[in-house]
């Protein structure tokens, strides 16, 4: 029993669990690290860029920690903690940075997220179900686990005005146009994005309220509604809509765009070390 | 590919998804079931000590109905739909009352989630583990899922003042206090409740911004940040903190309890109807 907060994500938790470990497989391992390796990089991009600003990468926050921040705001919030060292660890992890009066402000905090082995299944003639006679195989909820970060982030976040939580998501349960795909055989299958048994893309949208997809929705939006003000933290969500993987420049691109909205959002609290001369 | 929408939450979804099928047990089917049944019943108690209101139960709203209540609030928001007739399902449905315009509001929305069967394991003297040799299964994250419903009921209700959505919770993962159970063979296995391989309430209190659980948190409440403020709206999340199952009688309270707030909170919007002479 010395498993600790969640480090057991991705281990085999039950003997029989194949179907876990068909979900989550090499392949999200792979993407999990990756997604951290380019939000490393985007911290070496963001010190030479602005040289005066003092930047942090952490894979997680303590449960504790976010409790404390939901405390300063009201004393009913942030009460609770079962498990003593809990921890929120988004695949991509934590960018930071250290602001005017000393205090650390996230300004990126990134997951990636693969569902669907759909094309790789076809692209290789595997035929899947209990009978091993169909192309594609009903797509499960796994994605949805995805909200509970957000919405960890979120709390965390509740003082800030921008929200820098960027989802990319990768695989044959997040199209976004109709594909085709020939198998070894040379038969071809078609996989129609609008089928409610593939596309898992409506399972995650409550997360941006509905905004569009492949949007930078990192500054927070405040809608008035019967007089009084609502804030909105939208998570901004990257569907790579053909099933392909990700490229790297292209998560930078992302990533970084976030990361100095966030800056810019900050402005004012970062003024006095942006001013300030060598 | 005519599974529709969440039809397929509780079926065997891929050849190999014992894992999954564990997790989503016949317990959970039973339980699911039962949620409905208590809330129907509920509808039937409201409708008698308020004959004057009118009510009803449904099991599902359109995810395009959610867009629409979004829509109506800012037209950025709720502009996303892939799947057409996708849904959001909770377990125990959701209960409406007809408002003095003629409009349907929410007045309760239930789930009931078991997770972690140590308790029956060890009851019936059934080890796990990949060499059968141990006495606890270490939790898996399944639970997170919650949060989608929660989400998605939430964005609904934006322009609401309360939130009704109550989650039941039960089994070893969700436990509030040191259990001992005795092995049919006499030894006896204590579960300790701070455990971070066995408890997972850590992984849902995000929901209530780390709220009491086991505590009616339908009326929203509005805090003041940096002069803006902020609504929160936070699901109440029950705990059998013993791994015990709950009872029909102390669901229908609590749910009675949630659904009478709401009914308050709604008050000014229900008069008409309530002192309207026979």
């Amino acid at each position: 029993m010395n498993v600790k907060g969640q480090s057991d994500r991705l281990a085999g938790q039950q003997k029989d669990s194949h179907g876990v470990s068909g979900i989550l497989n090499d392949e999200t391992m792979f993407h999990d690290s990756k997604v951290s390796n380019i939000s490393k990089n985007i911290l070496i991009i963001l010190e030479k860029e602005y040289p005066s600003l003092i930047f942090r990468y952490r894979k997680s926050i303590l449960k504790k920690d976010i409790n404390a921040a939901l405390q300063k705001l009201d004393k009913s919030l942030g009460q609770t903690l079962f498990v003593d060292n809990a921890e929120v660890k988004p695949d991509g992890g934590i960018l930071e940075v250290k602001d005017d009066d000393g205090n650390w402000r996230i300004i990126l905090v990134s997951e990636a997220k693969y569902q669907g082995k759909d094309i790789e299944n076809i692209r290789s003639g595997k035929l899947v179900g209990i009978n091993n006679d169909q192309d594609l195989m009903t797509a499960g909820n796994a994605i949805e686990r995805a909200y509970k970060n957000i919405s960890e982030i979120a709390n965390y976040m509740l003082s800030e005005s921008h929200f820098p939580y960027v989802l990319f998501l990768e695989g044959s349960n997040f199209l976004t146009r109709d594909i085709t795909i020939i198998r070894p055989d040379g038969r071809e299958v078609t996989l129609h994005y609008k089928s409610g048994a593939l596309n898992r893309l409506d399972r995650l949208t409550a997360a941006n309220y509905g905004m569009p997809i492949n949007r930078n929705l990192c500054k927070n939006m405040h809608i008035t509604i019967n007089g009084h003000t609502v804030m909105l933290q939208a998570a901004s969500i990257y569907s790579k809509g053909t099933g392909e993987r990700w490229g790297r420049t292209e998560m930078t691109e992302i990533l970084l765009e976030i990361a100095k909205t966030s800056l810019k959002i900050l402005g004012k609290d970062l003024f006095t070390q942006i001013t300030r001369k060598g």
